[in-house]
């Protein structure tokens, strides 16, 4: 069966949903500045297509492995397969720009099928994207070229589980499969996975493992770099299957190569994963900080102490109002609620979410009680776990705002990065004012929030949102905020990103993240894997001097 | 400072300790078969030693580095770095056979000077080995070779603290420091490490490192490769720096690239630790469940349901036996015991310890009480605390003991593997039987013992421990009988090794274990870092066809 397509073309949302702004939200965004150039959602017909270059022959040899019907050249599903989900791809979408793109989409259906396809490709030296959800917002899928053949390919037909093993607790599935048909088939045998990226509806398992993501229970379930057990990995010398056994010192750990490795190395055509049971307990619970400080230092507390709930986040100031303003109380139970707040000081304050998960409800009560007296020491107070569900219930809802206010005029991007705890409060203030700084213009002032979406024991990471108005040209606009952006964070020693991934936005950063040499060990693998250089070319790897 | 040498030519313990052995234990070895071939530890000038082939120019060269002062070319110190503790290691010490020598001992005070060092060394064609606690038990310093000049790196003026970091939680060590320096300087700021192998006395931070080592704490602390926040590695090509922040998205993790290559990639010069606040809550606890089906299943649970304690053991048939036999109650007090056990329908069962440690009284008792539920479930009888901090109070004694079984001319050595639980059982009796078929002789029977060392959610680490009777050629003996158990490990799904590496021992093994792509991937990183292949030759990298 072939997916619905869903893409930077369809509002986000499975079904599409529209949003809509409150009185106050507008209130709140005309605060930010006016808008003078909104943007539509284009339709494919409305994106300028150039034909396919792919000669009768290697359209053949293609066929030959898939089947014809599964080599599309349609300009449908070319243009579908160009681009990915952030602010410059949607920008450059709406504006109608000539892109690359792909000169056919192919959709393998087994491993062995991947494995042809690279060994063709190398051989007529057709370059090769790997499309998973499509929902990069990093430019992971930049690979392609006006200048060289290249083609897509879609894992629509490799979106099967293959085996669910209680006793081992893992699930191994092909690569195309998606977080909510997993959880679906997992949840009928008791398991979890347990990863919830924002992009969860669309993002595929295999694209978890190229990006090295995580999602929005990642502290208590653990990064998709911590959930893989074996990868298949297919690569133009042939198949590598990575990860006999999770914990070994049988030399260097070779899956931590491949994941990450954004389809540069190769692509990756099986995954086994580490699954969960279904927690019998949750508990979604809001508090409130008086500052941020008090509540980053409640919250590194916790993680020193072995007291983190699965999910943790604090707002900042910025976000904090934001959230308040465009979904907390109104009219009377704003009074109230704001009076609350006053009367325990923590007005004006940072608000937290604490998502408990677990198995034993005497264990769980237990650790959110000692971890409640580290928060209250910090002077948190208390906000029911109403707050804590409707978060849970909208967590997936940031995207839905993002297309109106695209269509508004309004530029909306996120940023992340993660530090040791020691930098984190210098860091943030840094990239805040990069962004501020790019983004002011005359009677605009740009709007910066940041929460920490994630704690470790040493470090902790840190999610930026800007909101701004757009100006005639938003897509260099914006290149300029992001680069502010960028180059604050490695001078504040944070790591260029923390889940979003490298793709072609982030790679002129990595040679300051993992130094010159690091990059050459990148570049000898990538040597050794893909001889001929046609995996994914400008993503990952820092563009050569 | 230069540490005083402790070796293979030490008995085991600082300072050494001599074993006793009991009549009830002397009475358990003659059912193995009686010795016919003992052998005594050597001192340093039984060992032939032929002189030092390094030039003039090129001792001069090394001195201009490190000061003259710190090369040596010393009878005493090129054996004393030429082997480490495997059984092979010291029975050709023991029989005084002429192994290959390093031609000097290069003492090292610097990160810079490491550096120097290699690229003095690459352009000189000297193999370079490194030396850290030299506990080495799969050949790990077989680098040296008859026909090749070689030095070895030793750590001794590199084994200092830079610096400890309680709000980012982390403490930056030279790699020469020992386990019980580094915890002495936490504990006095109440923070530990929590890494405890069993060589714990005598191995290096920078060993844990390269060897990508497990310790006794490890499945509640982490293992090593879980620990390691940033490396700073020499290689012959330049200084890398790996880890900018714990957890990032920025590409592949190089860091795990590094970790457990096992001096084949690099010299380690810096690394940074995850530390933990030392815990106020420790408890060990004895139990004896039924039989080892029953405890495994039962850790399994633990695992799987988030409830595992700091400490897990579980000990097979035989292992309980010899631990009850070697140290357990004698006279009436075991005539109690056995009743007690008969009573509870566990005699004959397998032996398990647990070991909690946490910071909260009330979150391990409730993790604690959850635990029992389901240990209880699988018929386990508590032995009480008595019992575990017995076990707790004797955990480094195992070595002393080997020094006296060699000396009345048993063979003992120790080998382990992890897999996927479903497959552990038969791994397991696999191993055992290759062991046992390989040593079996006329009179001998040797006595293979197991436990469960190290629980994950998936899989679940075996470690053996073996006792035979020595033949003439001991060596010979035991590299037939290692080869037979490797053999079955990766007949079985198993890993060739869960923490005591590869080294030269399991080289041989590595292809089947990552496959000839993956053996592939590291020689093209090997290349790149290394191009003139001076660093630890024959270790790690599987043998070329």
């Amino acid at each position: 069966m072939v997916r619905p397509v869903v893409s930077t073309f369809a509002r986000w949302g499975t079904p599409p949903k529209p949003a809509s702004l409150s009185d106050a939200a507008k209130e709140f965004l005309a605060g930010i500045g006016t808008p003078q150039f909104p943007s539509a959602l284009p339709v494919v017909a409305d994106i300028p297509v150039a034909r396919s270059r792919l000669t009768k022959a290697q359209h053949a040899e293609l066929a030959a492995i898939v089947g014809a019907e599964n080599v599309s050249t349609s300009d449908a599903d070319r243009v579908l397969h160009s681009a990915g989900c952030s602010l410059t791809d949607y920008l450059e979408l709406r504006r109608k720009l000539r892109r690359p793109l792909p000169d056919a989409v192919v959709r393998p259906s087994s491993r062995d099928e991947v494995n042809s396809l690279l060994m063709a490709c190398s051989a007529a030296g057709i370059t090769v994207v790997p499309f998973g959800g499509g929902t990069s917002v990093v430019g992971g899928l930049r690979g392609f070229a006006h200048t060289k053949r290249s083609i897509a390919v879609a894992f629509d037909r490799m979106a099967g589980i293959r085996s669910i093993d209680p006793v081992n607790s893992t699930v191994t599935v092909e690569p195309g499969i998606t977080g909510p048909d997993l959880e679906r088939a997992l949840a009928e045998v008791g398991l979890l996975l347990g990863h919830l990226p924002q992009s969860w509806e669309r993002a595929t398992i295999g694209g978890y493992a190229a990006t090295r993501s995580a999602g929005q229970n990642s502290t208590g379930y653990g990064r998709s770099d911590e959930m893989i057990e074996e990868m298949v990995v297919a690569t133009p010398v042939g198949e590598i299957v990575l990860g006999r056994v999770h914990r070994s010192a049988a030399g260097p750990d070779l899956r931590q190569l491949f994941i990450g490795s954004e389809g540069v190395f190769g692509i990756i055509t099986e995954i086994t994963l580490r699954v969960r049971r279904a927690p019998e307990v949750t508990k979604y619970e809001g508090l409130m900080f008086p500052d941020f400080f008090s509540g980053e230092t409640a919250f590194r507390e916790l993680a020193q102490q072995g007291l983190t709930s699965e999910i943790l986040r604090l707002s900042d100031e910025h976000e904090t109002i934001t959230a308040l303003t465009m979904s907390g109380p109104s009219g009377r139970a704003k009074e109230l609620f704001d009076k609350y707040l006053e009367l325990r000081k923590v007005d004006g304050g940072c608000l937290a979410i604490l998502g408990w998960e677990g198995h034993n409800r005497r264990l769980v009560s237990a650790k959110r009680s000692a971890a409640w007296k580290v928060l209250k020491a910090h002077g948190a107070v208390s906000l029911g776990s109403g707050v804590g569900e409707s978060w849970r219930k909208h967590r997936f809802e940031g995207p839905f705002l993002r297309d109106e206010l695209l269509d508004l005029g309004y530029i909306v991007e996120t940023l992340e990065t993660a530090a040791h705890w020691r930098q984190a409060a210098e860091l943030k203030a840094a990239v805040a004012q990069a962004l501020e700084q790019a983004l002011a213009a005359d009677g605009v002032q740009p709007f910066v929030m940041c929460h920490i979406s994630h704690v470790y024991e040493t470090s902790v990471s840190l999610y930026f949102t800007v909101i701004s108005v757009a100006k005639s040209d938003p897509v260099k606009q914006w290149a300029a905020a992001k680069k502010a952006a960028c180059d604050a964070i490695e001078a504040h020693a944070g790591t260029i990103t923390h889940h979003h991934g490298v793709g072609a936005d982030h790679a002129p950063w990595l040679t300051e993240e993992i130094g010159p040499r690091g990059v050459a060990v990148l570049r000898a693998v990538k040597a050794a894997v893909d001889p001929e250089g046609i995996l994914n070319p400008g993503v990952l790897l820092p563009p050569q001097e």
